[in-house]
């Protein structure tokens, strides 16, 4: 599908309610947060993205906001057991969402049955909380074959979405890398696109591709610029 | 102290001795962590730095290798539980240092409380195993007020070395850090420098400012440059 045609059917809101607002640069204060809460609540974005800190802070202060979580970001460097207990603790605290880096070392190890212990040991934690696990596999340090393996494991872990990069270690989402994880997901997963995501065109052109989230840093600006769009159409 | 003294009251042995062997990027294969095992046994490197999935790999395959793992890697997103939890498990293991990165965003956001409990956290599982514990503050990150008062909080919560940076948030090792570090630890703890460290002349020059270690994924190349300053001089 022409991403144009989401132009005619979408609205600001329901493109804002697709977009992760994201806010995990590694020097963020406290000012930091308070603005993308702000942002957050001013355009209905679909969750608020945050380090653990972060999400528990954000938590305690401001309740109508629907944190998510980052857990193993953004190398995947952690243990299955660690990760759980991270995610029970973020999840008791109130996290509605876990973002988690799939332990990229297992993974190009060969390793999947470790690699799927990690996400399963997550998913498992969330299921009682009814919370959404979505995974990054990193698109951007895997070739076609080794997406296609991770999006299988993604889903055979019973994780809610696959999401394509951190945005930290280069990676960029791809309608290519959106188009190839959804054919191997179908309906058993969702696919969020996340990585150097910028622009309204480029978001429109990878929910058209099959992206269900968009991750990024700049909600605010791609909503703003769909707005122009839209009125330019 | 003028680093070129260094070319002669070191030599090769005991310049390796003072390198961390770091083989940390996240598209690592098997075939990386051997090579990366082979080099730290000819170099007699200090220890070879991997992530905790190597790590564990690297302590059943190699029994004479003295591991570092990793932990809050690169960006200091855990919570006390969970980077205890991960220690744990790695120390059982028989990993016999741990380098951590503090908890960033709870340091930008003022909350000393919280980086320092993470810290201890870490300290004490290491303590019953005679391990190290390495904290990484990020110097790039913060300002020198910041440096003194990381530098405070991961000596007060007993660790062993103030570490300047991961090498993954564009932060380098300076000699101005490390002789800022060195005069707010004294004989309390020591220091690892690290962060773009690619040549002997710029190890040798922070090793004159103060540092005890040098973390480096070109160790080797140090190491053989070293020798060549040594030829030469």
């Amino acid at each position: 599908m022409d991403w144009r045609l989401l132009l005619e059917l979408l609205d600001e809101r329901s493109l804002a309610s697709m977009i992760d607002h994201t806010m995990l640069k590694p020097s963020a204060t406290l000012e930091d947060l308070e603005r993308a809460v702000e942002e957050y609540r001013r355009y209905g974005f679909a969750c608020l993205a945050l380090s653990p800190y972060h999400a528990l802070v954000a938590l305690k202060r401001f309740r109508d906001v629907r944190i998510c979580a980052v857990i193993a970001f953004p190398m995947g460097f952690s243990s299955p057991r660690a990760s759980s207990m991270l995610a029970r603790e973020l999840l008791e605290a109130g996290v509605a969402e876990l973002d988690m880096v799939m332990d990229l070392h297992a993974f190009k190890a060969g390793d999947y049955a470790r690699v799927k212990e990690g996400i399963r040991a997550v998913v498992e934690e969330a299921k009682s909380f009814g919370a959404l696990v979505k995974v990054i596999i990193e698109t951007g340090l895997l070739n076609d074959e080794e997406k296609i393996k991770a999006s299988q494991i993604v889903v055979d872990a019973g994780a809610h979405f696959v999401k394509t990069c951190t945005g930290f270690l280069g990676g960029r989402a791809t309608i290519h890398d959106v188009a190839l994880i959804k054919s191997v997901v179908g309906d058993r997963a969702k696919v969020k696109a996340s990585g150097g995501i910028r622009h309204a065109e480029d978001a429109l052109a990878l929910i058209s591709a099959g992206a269900d989230r968009i991750g990024t840093s700049t909600g605010p600006r791609i909503v703003e610029e769909f707005r122009e769009l839209v009125k330019g159409r």
